[in-house]
């Protein structure tokens, strides 16, 4: 583990580090926060995945989430949103490839060699991060956009590793939306059948344990009825009795103005829910 | 005036504006944060001063002050830091022309035509808030590096205009550190006895009155002992008897992190001192 940087802030310390990753076969940054509280005992751990184009920065530099994390005790931990180097597969558009893991294990080439990015997230670095850091053990996942996506489809295919999970402004239903069709045909192939793992609409109507699930969605989010439609998982949800707390709030678009008004509100019921 | 930017935040509106100003002779981008209080009644104004490099966008995207600002009812002021535009001078260098205003009237050619900064700030700017957004006519300053410089400068050479000044990690002697005396050359030229009405150490020699001073500096800080020197400042407060309210912070450097993490403590002491 390298630390590429380490700056003191909320009284905590906001580390980026970089690692060998061997599912993804290549060099992850990822940010990790270490509030007050992990200098003397362990904490438990949230994570963050972020949306289309961001890196690592884009939440440690925009979102003041640290001041919560300090408050409440919690480890906030941030990975890049792809895999990253000369040798790995890109194409044309922001909205694949470099920048958009998508959260899926890729299956057909040329993504399959780096695009692990559902097991990255869920094996190897909680893992990594257990090992190297002073952990209670319990974690919780939120993110944005496609990064609530992502949130959203790992807690419910692991409802007992995450004790809660959130996400701002998620793309709910992959399947059956432009960004999620263009990357699941190139990532996963035509085979319809092999995407319904990473739909958070599909995989609730087959959830065997419920997550608490928290969800905020601006009304002006320039990509809400095209991109996406909370409606669908609040409906997908209401037809299994899964309890989900979809809060529209009034006026706040796509950016993270949105999310910096409401990461404390977040914060606070993830660390109510690591606390059980 | 056209808005440029409009997003809801923490209940209340974050704007970039877009204006012609006469003084700077350009069109000037200014970041204005209104509360939620904003929308009933009138609110006092803080000026927020970025420093080298930046524009209007670095404090509102990183620094986490709406949340405060929206818990005091007070308005925001970001603007750019130079004169923008194709006819303005530049140099090469990150700390001298765009980028680079220091927040003074220039005098010498090309800088003179554009770089009035300290008018624009002190007067221009201030008017056409007042004239815009419904304010109560009590204001408050601070800022950041160069534009802590520019803080401190402004509110000592006009000690009534302003109930409060803060600053963090400010340039307090430009006239005797490497930054300062570059630029002063240039925009200011050789004789030094010009440059003095932009030095807090001197100012501070003959103020007036008194106003309310804070300054945070990180003791991890890259430029402390170079360019910054907090402790000629406090020599110079010390022999006249003026108030500083000097407060080292361990192991803090000069990043936005250390912003974010004391600008909610910089914002409850300018909320006290307006409402005075």
């Amino acid at each position: 583990m390298d630390i590429v940087e380490r700056r003191r802030c909320f009284r905590g310390t906001q580390l980026v580090i970089r690692h060998a990753a061997a599912r993804v076969g290549c060099t992850m940054h990822v940010a990790v926060f270490l509030p007050p509280q992990a200098e003397t005992s362990a904490c438990p751990v949230l994570y963050w995945l972020s949306g289309l184009t961001c890196t690592e920065q884009n939440f440690i530099t925009k979102a003041g989430a640290q001041r919560y994390a300090a408050e409440h005790g919690v480890i906030l931990v941030a990975p890049d949103t792809s895999p990253r180097g000369a040798d790995v597969a890109d194409a044309e558009g922001y909205d694949i490839g470099l920048g958009a893991g998508f959260y899926v294990n890729a299956t057909e080439a040329p993504w399959a060699a780096h695009y692990q990015m559902a097991a990255y997230v869920e094996r190897e670095l909680p893992a990594f991060i257990d090992a190297n850091f002073r952990t209670t053990g319990r974690q919780s996942i939120l993110g944005h956009s496609m990064g609530g996506h992502g949130a959203l489809t790992i807690a419910l295919r692991n409802p007992r590793a995450y004790a809660s999970v959130s996400a701002f402004s998620p793309i709910v239903a992959p399947t059956q939306v432009p960004w999620g069709r263009k990357v699941f045909a190139a990532y996963l192939g035509p085979d319809e059948s092999t995407w319904q793992a990473y739909d958070a609409c599909a995989l609730v109507a087959n959830a065997e344990a419920h997550v608490p699930m928290r969800i905020d969605q601006g009304t002006a989010d320039e990509f809400l009825h095209t991109q996406l439609r909370p409606e669908l998982l609040q409906a997908a949800c209401q037809r299994v009795g899964y309890p989900l707390d979809l809060r529209m709030q009034e006026g706040y678009d796509h950016s993270y103005y949105f999310i910096a008004s409401f990461i404390g509100e977040h914060i606070a019921f993830h660390a109510e829910a690591l606390r059980l």
